[in-house]
């Protein structure tokens, strides 16, 4: 059993928040990224891994449009994970994030991850006990190798209330603009949101020994904007980037 | 010979043309092309290949970051192509590109492309006569192939003034912001000039049966960011995407 408890935690903004000038503040916390992403394109010292995780409906596609526009499109890439292909079924389930992972330079975005395959998996029971423990496992091997080889890690979990979610699924049955996005499988989906409360749970708590997860409140945009640009922007100062000083061989 | 003459057109924009008011105009073009990009990706009809194509310091980089930064970078993919790796020389020239061509929903840019291997290949004579017009036809073949699946392609050759290309060259040994891309190969690529100029001529002339060529002047930024961006904003608006309508199957 999990000792965190995600119903204890909140989904919303503290009362006390500003949001006009928490909005202002995330403005200026993404342009600091734009600086501090030109230095590590500039740089090559090392690479960002934002992995975003939630269920249907909790801001993930959002975070992208949101946090990551206005910055420079050419050191950023953004990677789907969705039911994975024949191929990708037929090699171990690290295979085929393996190979987008960010290069010096990058910030790369996983928007869903390999943490999937130890929750949609699980919660169907399409895989046993004993594998979720393996995979727990490897994905804390996976996380440590490539914080090791000098990516920054930071973890999303999108954290939405019942009714949040609820009202964003209704959303995309009338908003034209949303409507591409209604599926009828994400209402399947919520019945079993106990069960991936508890898969959450589990990941979270088994798999932070490499990186850490962090608690996103998503019931207001403008907070999870915030948040995330937050916990890019730290990940980048903590790199301590500098531009490159001239190098050159000749005097011309 | 080709009959194209890049010495009698101009670098530069349309002197009665007013700065201020452009660039305003090109702010309004580049949210034009937000929301376009959003029907893109939600009715996944079709895609878009930009290919950026200049000699060192022509403007390409700022291209990527002037007129994309601002676009929501899901969709949005950029790849540099510098020298072939081992694996990649171990294949045809259009091998390493090809796989790195837009899925539908998807805009992809191409900064350098399979230009360069009848550019500067041709310049340094690595490859003879029979092989530039050899390849000069699989470039008409690969982007037929690609047009008849539905991607559109936006190519742009930047067109920089040879003082112009001095200056920003020079540029890069002071600004300390710049002096990451000073390398003393432009300077001797720069040398070449006249060959790389007949190698364009060359390639624009006959590589223009499956997609056009734009010449795109770029002695001034501004002016630059609102040609490409335009030309972008064109290509979107010439695939009439609309949202599509609700799919449900249940009475949910």
């Amino acid at each position: 059993m999990a000792t965190i408890k995600l119903s204890k935690i909140s989904t919303k903004a503290p009362k006390n928040l500003d949001k006009e000038k928490t909005k202002k503040q995330s403005e200026k916390i993404i342009e600091e990224i734009f600086e501090l992403q030109d230095k590590l394109y500039a740089s090559k010292k090392g690479s960002v891994l934002v992995i975003l995780q939630g269920i249907d409906a909790s801001g993930k596609d959002g975070v992208v449009k949101k946090v990551f526009r206005k910055l420079n499109p050419a050191n950023i890439k953004v990677y789907n994970f969705k039911k994975p292909s024949e191929e990708e079924f037929a090699h171990d389930f690290l295979w085929r994030l393996h190979k987008l992972a960010p290069r010096n330079g990058e910030i790369v975005i996983f928007n869903r991850s390999h943490y999937e395959d130890v929750l949609i998996q699980r919660v169907h029971n399409w895989i046993d006990k004993k594998t979720v423990q393996q995979r727990f496992d490897a994905i804390n091997d996976f996380e440590k190798l490539l914080l090791q080889n000098g990516t920054k890690i930071v973890k999303c979990y999108m954290h939405i209330s019942k009714e949040e979610q609820l009202n964003r699924l209704e959303e995309r049955k009338v908003n034209p603009k949303k409507m591409w996005k209604h599926n009828d499988n994400d209402w399947e989906e919520r019945k079993l949101w106990d069960s991936y409360r508890k898969a959450y749970e589990d990941a979270i708590e088994h798999c932070s020994k490499a990186a850490k997860w962090n608690i996103v409140a998503v019931d207001q945009n403008w907070y999870k904007k915030y948040q995330v640009a937050t916990l890019v922007r730290d990940a980048l100062k903590e790199m301590k980037l500098e531009y490159p000083k001239l190098k050159t061989s000749t005097t011309k």
